[in-house]
């Protein structure tokens, strides 16, 4: 970010009067160019013992394997996006989708809403963004060849539900190490 | 948004090749510049039979009662920004903090992540973006200055549970029409 959008000025990092942290400002125009956190959504479909994943045509990660999942778009709600996202990907239709997770990656500016319920029909086709798509009990998952180790955690913790007959909301701040596996941190109840 | 952040050239809005909708366009540099929703993230701080409020000293409904929340900031976690939140706004220090509710604005494009937790000491005074704090039963609440209707209904939720010693989680999409209450739409599961 280098001019502002509003005057095209150019523009400099300073903390702006009444706000404790750095932030775009234009000295002309004194916009200040907030930076926030992205949602991404994303969702687990589900049909006969077997879930939908996509192989991925676009980076980060391409080819490799992860749920339907993108950015979250103005003026749809997490689950309207990761339905839309299903559809985009996957030609899937999402049915009966409920929350399964909210998992923050502040490491990324993200925070990412995983959404679970059923494929409508089993029936899924190679979105433009896609390589292609696949339906995968536990074990027939390409663990080899995953996108992000977070969706690998998160589809352990959703077939070892599905095998208990139960339905838990998981809700995880994600710590990423350099050189490290990632760190889940389980908060209900968390300590500040 | 009028000019190219990354090389100050007047932008248009149109649909960029592979996309699907409208977006700020650079035709000099091919940037495209996506907005997205924010991430509002706010907490119901208990102490004793009753919770803190701020009476807000920023639009939008200056002067107005609500829950402490704002913006989520680069880098930090839903649950990290509503201990900030109470902490700024509140001088207040948060403690074993829950997912309470993740509550979907389309119509704002947010997406309102609320906890809940325990006031520290049940210690409050007023920061800068707020006129004064308070800590309200839900017979003192000041029903007839609330900022908004959302939050007040969180907070029906919210003691409803407590009266009944359980702990719930919400899921909505709320609907705001033009001239009538806002609609909440619980979906879990929900049909598309």
């Amino acid at each position: 970010m280098k001019y502002c959008s509003e005057c095209a000025k150019p523009l400099v990092r300073m903390i702006p009067e009444g706000d404790d942290r750095e932030r775009y400002v234009c000295e002309y125009c004194n916009t200040v160019h907030y930076q926030n956190p992205k949602v991404v959504a994303g969702c687990i479909l589900h049909h006969q013992g077997k879930i939908l994943l996509c192989r991925r045509a676009i980076e980060p990660r391409s080819g490799y394997w992860s749920i339907p999942a993108g950015y979250l778009e103005n003026g749809e709600s997490a689950l309207q996006g990761a339905a839309r996202e299903a559809l985009e990907e996957a030609h899937a239709c999402a049915c009966d989708l409920r929350l399964f997770g909210v998992f923050a990656l502040p490491h990324l500016s993200q925070l990412y809403m995983v959404y679970s319920g059923e494929l409508r029909d089993g029936y899924c086709k190679a979105g433009d963004e896609t390589l292609e798509v696949g339906l995968f009990s536990p074990d027939t998952l390409p663990r080899q060849a995953m996108a992000f180790q977070l969706v690998e955690k998160i589809l352990q913790d959703y077939w070892a539900d599905h095998a208990a007959g139960r339905q838990r909301l998981y809700h995880a701040d994600v710590i990423s190490e350099p050189q490290a596996p990632l760190q889940l941190i389980e908060h209900e109840p968390a300590q500040y």
